[in-house]
């Protein structure tokens, strides 16, 4: 899918909006991990990831554009782990969701390029498709520069898919790089302005490059800076929720028609039922549904919305 | 195994020196690859990349300390690729080799701990050990700060392994980023300080800290003055060979005593054998002796070095 695809979904669905999937097992209800429990220890784990993931998508398919599995929970696990993930790849694409895998990879140029193949490109070995962790878009780490992200963007063009470049980070940390200041400007501006410039190259129908940013709810403020300078690009805002960013606060992630952004929950959605009467699955829902609300009442009171 | 283990395997070989395992299907020999050819596709794919691996694993070990596979090289082909890095990093582990994970991973605090679990530390599931992807060391991305390096620095120390963080890399386009001067300082001086702060705080018997850096070869004049900041940190040195770094280039990254660095060469000695009528096995270890000779050559040049 294309950017454009994720555009008309969040359209469609009036829902700018993306559920991270981030299991982690112990968080997982026990009528998961009971089912599960008297197979082979590899087959359970691979199992229990994938039945969570798949209940959360059927829950959430119709009301959100896209998820976002975050690799590094699937990863801990090793090889069942990673079963999970490009099991759980493969069925939220069947269920037409855009699918960003954020992996936050990035490398030397030839590096970059595996990286590339493997999660947005194409894999043959003697005419046979390996596409496991195929997605439709991919989270790319800035530092090693653009012979990092110009692999990416070959593959972006030819197979019609996107990344997102991490230019301002959630996290409390980010700034001891990120906001560091080189002649005026930060780090995460630099960053943003090589994003730009590829923003330039290419966009597709709906007026937004397929190369897009992370800038993180938590910082409103430079958050306003760089979509003034990236208006071309989508914006993948963590940090929403479990992490302290309101609905308030990710409004100055959007452009002006409510376009130009798409915000991350994770844990807050698939783990809502901790704190919850409900299943997981209906819980989930609900916390998706709060979320939108949320959004699109603050987006409504600044934005001219779409929908 | 500890940042010890692996300067104590550097004195007794004599050989500061790690080989890249990053196959590449279509370099690998016919001969291994047609072994393959009736099997399923993806069985194919990991047992050919295994074997190769192995070939060369088995023709080095007693000559160099070190292996570094390239994860992305795997991850490129799914999870038969994933199944060969796992067996890969057992094999080398098996025999008595340290193995640096070049995984480059790095994300906000909670997300680290995962990789940093999957890859350094321990996880299980019901009191079963999965340790797929486990190694001696992983390389990591600076660009999120101090909060994701610290989720590795907690394994590090629990469990006697290490980490290498990006500090300036042998890309062309590193300096994108990474030369960029704040307050009279480039970014990777700022990088290299963060690297130093972790290592004032312990190093092991052998004076170095678990806490490493990447330096490229390709980067003589920035090896200097990285070497005069971080004086207990080891540092990990791509680009020699095939990225262009000569065996002079490489001698800055090293303390006086010898010490303080290990080499990688990847292209230049697992594909020896395409430039070369030995097989690729034999052609691998003289392209790695080559190299040892070439580095303690220039080393005892200019160094006091143990052997």
């Amino acid at each position: 899918m294309s950017i454009d695809n994720l555009i008309r979904g969040i359209i469609s669905k009036k829902s700018p909006i993306v559920v991270g999937l981030d299991p982690r097992i112990e968080q997982i209800p026990d009528s998961i991990v009971a089912k599960y429990k008297n197979e082979d220890y590899r087959e359970s784990i691979k199992n229990i990831i994938f039945e969570f993931n798949k209940g959360i998508i059927d829950a959430v398919s119709d009301i959100v554009p896209a998820v976002k599995p975050q690799v590094a929970f699937y990863e801990k696990y090793g090889i069942p782990g990673m079963e999970a993930y490009a099991l759980t790849c493969e069925y939220a694409k069947k269920n037409d969701l855009y699918v960003i895998g954020d992996v936050k990879r990035g490398d030397i140029g030839s590096t970059s390029k595996a990286y590339s193949e493997g999660h947005i490109g194409e894999v043959f070995y003697e005419e046979n498709l390996i596409n496991d962790f195929s997605v439709d878009s991919v989270t790319v780490n800035p530092y090693l520069g653009d012979d990092c992200l110009k692999e990416f963007y070959q593959d972006i063009k030819e197979f019609d898919k996107g990344m997102f470049v991490l230019v301002k980070t959630s996290n409390k940390s980010s700034s001891q790089i990120q906001n560091l200041k080189v002649e005026g400007k930060h780090i995460y501006e630099v960053v943003g302005e090589m994003v730009n410039e590829w923003n330039l190259k290419y966009q597709g129908e709906m007026g937004y490059s397929p190369v897009g940013a992370v800038v993180g709810a938590t910082y409103p403020n430079e958050m306003i800076s760089l979509r003034e300078l990236m208006k071309k690009a989508y914006f993948l805002v963590p940090g929403y929720g479990a992490q302290g960013g309101s609905g308030k606060d990710v409004t100055n992630a959007f452009n002006k028609d409510g376009l130009g952004a798409i915000v991350n929950s994770s844990r807050g959605i698939i783990f809502a039922y901790e704190k919850s009467n409900l299943n997981y699955k209906d819980a989930a829902r609900k916390a998706a549904i709060d979320m939108i609300d949320d959004i699109n009442k603050e987006l409504k009171i600044c934005k001219k919305v779409y929908w």
